[in-house]
């Protein structure tokens, strides 16, 4: 009944087959015309995601979960790999450990939702679920952090945070949401300063390379860091509307929160010193960047590096299908994923192969195989692109590698095309007019040159709604602030953000 | 400096060398003479954990997670093998969904923490962080569930879960914990018990041949099992100090909550039915069994099958051993971890080779390989497993497949030895005074025939402290109750529970 079992991959489709009758592409709206109401869309239809019965929370479904499964096992050994190790931390945190960085409680405090009961008894101190953890896990550092060779500490955590939002968006924006918190501990500012870029290097790597969105990567300015940080790197990608989506940060903290704690080591020289502290993290919001940026009118396109299938085999049921076609797609479904590729095989007698066509175009599955009587006289089979629907006809005896061969171009194309638009959208200007009128049609990243000064920065936003995502590369001489007209120092990518 | 690369696995011990000092094995409690306060010494030493500054909550440390990770991996492999995804269901419960099912509100409210404040403003309907999910899960399934075509759901989630605890343990017993909850959605009783005995059959098999803990198997009785469920199966592990650990619950919630919450769905016959629903669940408790099960007073032992380490190597830091026996030390840890076996090797200079075979004893490490000057010569290696010290000189062409064998067996070492102590403290009795004297010396499973009746069940409870773990065997004709007297209807077994 629904599920069915392929070579050790089950799938349950958790549409109702009511609601499928209404889940037709034309019932989409026209990403152009309208693109958030798109994606709202688009996200409920390829059942990535469903409203909660709380004001600004998600459930997070088995298709939308699954691309989030692959974003962590990838991550995560890029961490492994440079010497992290997972941890878990409390989700509550005490009011008063909250309070002992003035400028990260400041940032945080409004957004916070607060415990204030405990098995039927009035909490003495009331405690906050998590919208980050530094100062709790900068209360352990303290208690575990004594001497030089205790350093580096190198720890993350996967765990969900709530930050009380007033206006969410699925995946973009939600009160809860799943994400990954490193912390670590360095000796010097040198070493946590590197630590800081190597994992805003390591995010821009995997945003690129496996989400297939390329990122501008920079620092923010100290209006838009971090609460609590010295320096916060950023990668930012721009949106098919023309706003930029804050992907990943990492923040380098200085002895912010080590003076504020009391994380102290006792030094080769015998001094006792205050340790230097990173923390970075990215989201399930990541998803939404993914999704906003390659689906077309006809659903969801997953970059095949992150999608839960990578090939969708739809035996053409026509005749004795079941004796014919049948076995020979279970035998294709099995040697792909023998050879190592996420494939499924839709085999319901309920749908005609053009309903799947539509459906698995919906859930975004890069390459579909398509089986039928002809196929098998041939000994071939046909792919073809979620992208363009490029056809690529194969014969069975190539399959492995020509199948791996069309996902490579496809995760190659969606890159590219995506790296064009940011390209075509991305504008220099030293005029307030010209600024304008970009942000008027189409918006972009608009590199301008910017004096430093937080008032011209404000005014920028007022003015324009585009607030600086990273400043950018130093100004040159004779460069003029967009603004004051004062020598430049900077020249920001500026662009209204999500 | 701490953290060094080693063929794709780093790892910083996060002890400082000024505890180390006092992490002498001497300075662990006999676990015979008093386990309690050994398995907080050891926890603790081992650095699995630490107490968090929140009452009843645990940080779990980098050592302690990579055995959590293992777990989970095993187990979602497993789950998945068999049709289950994952999914993500709010942290949050209004409270009026909590009270839909009688029972259920009525077994959990007492524990819950609940959130009164969002942002800055005092909540209309306060929300509880979930004690488990079945509420919210349902609530989304009655959405979800239309018709027979979007049968059977087969969801799990990894999540965290918050009871509000008197008394607390680290693993055992803590407000917050980390695990994983099932929640599945079937056409009818039939198939859903058979996905329940599934479950707990995954759970039997997964404690016994990778956690090295034999269990028992069977059903609660109506007193003890699950808040709102028919049927509760479970399997329970006699630890070392003879009483009996809960290790997973298994149950069969017929339709008591989609009547609640109204999930029903048109079958084939065009008639509406309520589907029948199962939950299960096993936690970080397992990490507590497992430290209890194996560990001895030379601080934990980790079973080889979730050991964030399987083999560590020592080389011996004699004369001109960086020259000599590192690189052969590196090239024996690159081996084994090539040929897929999870291997550290221990290279700091500060400490001598017995600071570091006692460390990683205490860290439970199954096996140890040491490196030294005459083992090079002749081109061997020495083996020597943490249960018994018992050594295995090994040539290097035959390393991993001898290491591979040791560690089996001493994963089947660990399960006899366990199997052992929980056959030789598994009594049969029919007279309530020998039930006594068997819970005053040494405690252990008592199975005693029961009439089925709650008051009988009560009694044993009063005057012995052991509670029905599973209620066994049906009872054979003349088998009659150890507290009143009449026909027995099974031979539960009893035990003192943690």
């Amino acid at each position: 009944m629904g599920s069915s079992p392929v070579g050790g991959v089950f799938f349950t489709p958790i549409v109702s087959g009511a609601k499928m009758e209404k889940k037709l592409v034309k019932d989409i709206p026209k990403k152009r015309e309208n693109i958030s109401k798109w994606y709202i869309s688009v996200i409920r239809k390829a059942d990535l995601v469903d409203y909660a019965p709380v004001k600004g929370m998600m459930v997070i479904k088995p298709s939308g979960y699954a691309i989030w499964e692959n974003i962590q096992k990838i991550l995560d050994s890029k961490f492994k790999e440079t010497g992290h190790q997972n941890a878990y931390f409390p989700l509550l945190i005490p009011e008063s450990f909250l309070n002992k960085e003035a400028e990260h409680v400041e940032g945080f405090s409004p957004e916070v939702a607060w415990v204030t009961i405990g098995g039927s008894e009035e909490l003495e101190e009331r405690l906050a679920i998590r919208p980050t953890s530094e100062s709790i896990i900068c209360a352990m550092y303290s208690k575990w952090i004594m001497s030089w060779r205790d350093l580096p500490v190198l720890i993350n955590q996967w765990a969900n945070v709530l930050r009380w939002e007033k206006v969410t968006k699925p995946f973009l924006r939600t009160s809860e949401f799943l994400w990954q918190e490193g912390h670590t501990a360095h000796k010097d500012k040198k070493e946590a300063i590197e630590e800081t870029l190597k994992i805003i290097n390591i995010y821009k790597d995997f945003i690129e390379n496996y989400l297939a969105i390329p990122v501008i990567m920079g620092q923010k300015s100290d209006k838009e860091k971090f609460a609590g940080a010295d320096i916060t790197y950023s990668v930012e990608a721009l949106m098919p509307d023309g706003k930029a989506l804050q992907a990943g940060t990492s923040h380098y903290l200085g002895d912010n929160f080590s003076k504020a704690f009391n994380i102290r080591f006792e030094d080769k020289d015998n001094k006792l010193k205050f340790v230097h502290q990173t923390s970075w993290g990215v989201s399930t919001r990541l998803i939404g960047g993914l999704v906003l940026t390659h689906g077309d009118d006809s659903g969801l396109i997953i970059p095949p590096e992150v999608a839960q299938f990578q090939t969708i085999i739809i035996p053409i049921t026509r005749g004795d299908w079941k004796e014919t076609i049948l076995p020979m797609a279970r035998d294709i479904n099995k040697k792909l994923m023998n050879s190592g590729i996420r494939s499924y095989i839709d085999e319901r007698e309920e749908y005609t192969p053009g309903w799947k066509f539509s459906e698995w175009e919906m859930r975004g599955v890069p390459l579909r195989i398509e089986i039928g009587p002809k196929d098998i006289e041939k000994k071939q089979v046909v792919l073809v692109s979620r992208v363009d629907r490029e056809k690529r006809f194969v014969p069975v005896e190539k399959l492995e590698e020509e199948t791996k061969k069309f996902l490579k171009d496809i995760q190659n194309q969606l890159f590219q095309k995506a790296k064009k638009f940011a390209d075509e959208n991305t504008h220099y200007t030293e005029d307030m007019k010209t600024f304008k009128e970009y942000m008027k049609e189409g918006r972009g990243f608009i590199k301008a040159p910017w004096c430093g000064d937080e008032k011209c920065e404000m005014k920028i936003k007022e003015e324009t709604t585009a607030t600086i995502r990273t400043v950018g590369d130093k100004a040159e001489s004779g460069n003029k602030c967009i603004v004051c007209g004062k020598e430049a120092e900077y020249i920001p990518y500026f662009a209204k953000s999500y």
